[in-house]
């Protein structure tokens, strides 16, 4: 047996997400069907981070076990030439230990979420960024941002259906910066809660329009009541851009 | 009358390019629906650039005239509203005088040409780039481009059925540069030969994979005969950025 780390790049437009969910196309569902299609092994594949419906992977990975060693990059070409044409692609493959897992061994995920901000509706950027259309502060969001930043309970940010067992995160980084009509968000931790991302861009959002101030960021967070934080931001503008190990 | 000056961001990947062709969707066609059904006027559009099949524009540019003064403002929200669900979008609108003429008013044209050079198939950027597999050198075609620049008869990067009544242009800049995986060829001239962009892009790339010197670029310009031109790069990675005025 030969164990692999895949980093897996996808748009997450066609898909109910990573997992495996009946009657659902999933990207797990996708890979697995191509690697038992290239090498005839009935296999589970087992990913960093369970992105949900139409959220996009720049950087995803993977692990999966192998009975026979292949070539790295034969490992990926075979596997991608079965994905098409599925918007899915191996974009690095490696041998990797044993105890490599892809969950359980990740120390930082990173992810990033796009806002376009401007009237005009969108068009190369469609199901690629959250288009609002209310001129945002993106320094005001920034601030607010870094009251976020370190270890708290999340219970504020976190969907009512996670299965975290706990709601107490470390957030490394959650810069927001903009050029010209685009505001990139920056979101790292080692890990995060169900929707977490999606609820803090939801709430900074409300900041950066004015109907928030930092201190009801603050104020969100120490209720610890999900009814307290921002809305859920869509999911087209969020991408799994990196795991590190 | 009233003429508006337009700048238009599409997705190219749905349209038959910007002109109108019968049986076949463009972009123009799209937009003067749109007019039509906002303001009930039968006009032509004109537009800066008559960007081919697949290719996509960030800053087309265009000029309409209306019978009835409205706020630019106006105009570009009702267009949009009427352009919906295609991935078409006036990002810009504003009254010009009479005489402004969104083709030969332009001062310069700006085009971006995006490669992903890597080995895995396009996901996000499917569509939107063209992938080349073999390492390219991306110095070697910096400099070869550099050959390009300047006041040229520019006949072997011409596509034969080119209406330009003169094979001779200024190309004021063409850079290349790379970002990890992404290659980006920025390409700058008054006006530009039909094609002319994406066969200096087919020729650099000859280039950066080893198969071309400088010499080679130098000896095709020379040669002024399209045969003697390297291959027309796909239109997928190809954008109309800005038309200056």
């Amino acid at each position: 047996m030969t164990r692999y780390k895949l980093t897996i790049e996808y748009d997450g437009g066609a898909f109910f997400g990573w997992q495996r969910q009946s009657g659902q196309i999933s990207v797990q569902e996708i890979m697995e069907a191509a690697i038992r299609n290239f090498c005839g092994q009935d296999i589970t594949i087992f990913a960093a981070g369970r992105t949900d419906a139409r959220v996009h992977a720049q950087g995803q990975v993977a692990h999966i076990d192998l009975d026979r060693q292949t070539m790295p990059h034969e490992v990926m070409s075979a596997i991608n030439a079965h994905l098409r044409p599925h918007l899915v692609a191996v974009v690095k493959a490696e041998i990797v230990a044993d105890d490599f897992d892809a969950r359980r061994s990740a120390k930082q995920r990173h992810y990033r979420y796009r806002i376009v901000n401007r009237r005009a509706p969108l068009t190369v950027d469609h199901g690629r960024a959250w288009l609002v259309s209310v001129a945002l502060d993106t320094d005001a969001m920034h601030d607010a941002g870094q009251l976020l930043v370190g270890h708290h309970d999340f219970t504020s940010f976190r969907a009512s259906v996670c299965q975290a067992l706990s709601p107490v995160k470390t957030l490394h980084r959650l810069d927001v910066s903009r050029r010209d009509d685009e505001i990139v968000i920056e979101a790292t931790a080692r890990s995060f809660l169900h929707h977490q991302v999606r609820n803090m861009v939801g709430t900074l959002k409300l900041v950066g329009e004015g109907n928030w101030t930092s201190r009801d960021v603050a104020d969100a967070l120490a209720a610890r009541d999900r009814a307290k934080g921002g809305p859920t931001a869509p999911p087209d503008g969020l991408y799994l851009m990196q795991v590190d190990y």
